[in-house]
């Protein structure tokens, strides 16, 4: 066959915003398949803010680093095209940690068989991939949200935060949502049904929250960190849950991670701060897309995806999550022919 | 009886530390009372950190302040010397929120009847009172110990942190305490069976943690903020409880408070830091008392009060709080012939 396979390789541990250099753009032909192994063309890439994360040498993560002169790690859906793993079918799709990359060989682990029939396949990177999974486990486990509650998620226009502010929805609160820029805003009212919605980047997000949420914020669902961390904790209602689920805010900082100075408002509204880490849900990941199935086909739940087309466009690409110029969940797609 | 009722009263609500010109010292006449009303003579005042707190203009906090030119704020046992409430009679011995003078008017509001056959009266205002109430449903209510799991206290030879460590024991934890100066981490280990102590001013917490909690640290009951909470959230276990009971490095800080810069070792661990304010268990302080009497008369549970003596000693033994000096809980003893 003498497939070509065209990669991203992390070629510097970046310092700070990622920069082109930091990646190494190279191909590779594709090796014969081992037993158990089965080859899949990836078809759309999942960028995610977590990716970052993965870049820094920090042993102490969740996951382990991406090494020196190895595939960028990312989610992706593809189609199989060999295989000598009887799990797996050519034509089948599936879903995994694909890497960034034309063509992966898996062994099968951590891929997932998914029907493009049900869904269309970049939604499988999105409400039903790990950022919808993360929404609802993070949402309804961490954040036990009650009706009648107040909810108020940041980074709300992105794949995590518009569906955390939709499920709030579904569970009868108040949903205020934190995004950049009126577009974004007056796509969490307009399209998503949100309650309220503040421009942090023309606002004062304490100072809004006070008005759109007069007796306080009883769950906030937190993808930013920093300074609007430190403002919704200004805002907190009694018995308030916090849920950490990241903190995109600071992904790129070069000087020490900023902590939230108001963290003594936990104490003055005997409040809570709970991280959560998407994979240690996976094994409920059925539970949750049925849930999220049924809200989409009844129209409770809208997905948007933001797409890009051609492996080559990622380091691009990849620059605009932390600069907030997506609008919905960032997918590289790939050319079929690759 | 023209009894004179020496008082501190808040002149100035203080910047940074504390200075003597922040009190003033008055004297005035006890009156007559009025139907309901109680008048108690003071034995022992409470000094705690939580004052610090009372003191400034922060109408968001758990406790209104305390009004310029108002006696300060603060726990008492005291006798009842005249009645005319039905409720109280001359000898009782009281506890309540009785101020740092001679005499208190009370209308029997928050005043509790104390026995003092079964224990000193600084016991009431240490392990049977504050101090050991927030240590008992911090640790056991918000921390949600296990047998087996390892403790990590802050501020341990103080009257909450002591008490912690020793209900720890007492539920089988692995027990390490952090306090500052080798005399008080002496006592941790020889008198009160703590696994290990670290001597913040000599030791490197996070280097100490790494050696004493291999581990990692499931429960940590944090009574001092800033850089040990930043030290400690290095070395948490997966699924850690952080229980904020206090920022006491923080309270007299003049900068904007320092946030815990490490706050997202809560996502990576799916830990939780979670605030608590002990007037929240006040309907349950009996079932504390009945725990906390039992372990005292059994052994299991050791009570240190360091005791000044005079009302005039007020402001001078009022800094040993923030300096550290003060051995176990700090009491002021009152003459009692005042």
């Amino acid at each position: 066959m003498n497939r070509i396979n065209p990669q991203f390789k992390l070629a510097n541990r970046p310092v700070g915003t990622v920069k082109a250099s930091d990646w190494q753009r190279t191909e590779e032909e594709v090796r014969a398949l081992q037993d158990g192994e089965v080859l899949v063309q990836n078809l759309f890439i999942s960028l995610d803010p977590a990716m970052r994360g993965w870049m820094n040498d920090n042993k102490a993560s969740y996951i382990p680093p991406v090494g020196l002169g190895e595939v960028m790690r990312a989610l992706a859906v593809g189609k199989v095209l060999e295989s000598r793993n009887p799990k797996f079918a050519v034509g089948d799709h599936v879903s995994g940690l694909l890497g960034v990359q034309g063509f992966a060989i898996s062994d099968g682990a951590g891929l997932m068989k998914i029907d493009p029939k049900l869904a269309p396949l970049p939604t499988y990177l999105s409400t039903l991939g790990m950022p919808g999974l993360t929404a609802y486990f993070g949402l309804l486990e961490v954040g036990k949200p009650k009706a009648g509650e107040t909810l108020v998620v940041s980074g709300a226009a992105g794949a995590v935060g518009s569906v955390v502010g939709q499920i709030g929805k579904i569970q009868g609160m108040r949903v205020i949502g934190i995004a950049g820029g009126a577009d974004k805003c007056r796509y969490l009212m307009d399209e998503l049904g949100f309650d309220a919605a503040i421009d942090y980047k023309t606002q004062n997000v304490a100072k809004a929250l006070a008005d759109h949420a007069a007796k306080g914020v009883d769950v906030y669902f937190d993808n930013v960190g920093g300074d609007i961390l430190d403002a919704v904790l200004t805002r907190l209602a009694r018995g308030a849950r916090i849920v950490i689920c990241g903190a995109i805010s600071q992904y790129n900082a070069t000087a020490p991670i900023k902590g939230p100075a108001n963290y003594l408002s936990l104490l003055v509204n005997r409040a809570t701060m709970t991280g959560m880490v998407v994979s240690d849900y996976y094994g409920r990941a059925m539970e949750a897309a049925m849930a999220m199935g049924g809200w989409m086909a009844s129209g409770k739940l809208k997905t948007r995806e933001d797409i890009v087309d051609g492996l080559d466009a990622f380091p691009q690409a990849f620059d605009m999550l932390f600069s907030g110029a997506n609008n919905g969940k960032l997918v590289l797609r790939l050319n079929d022919k690759t």
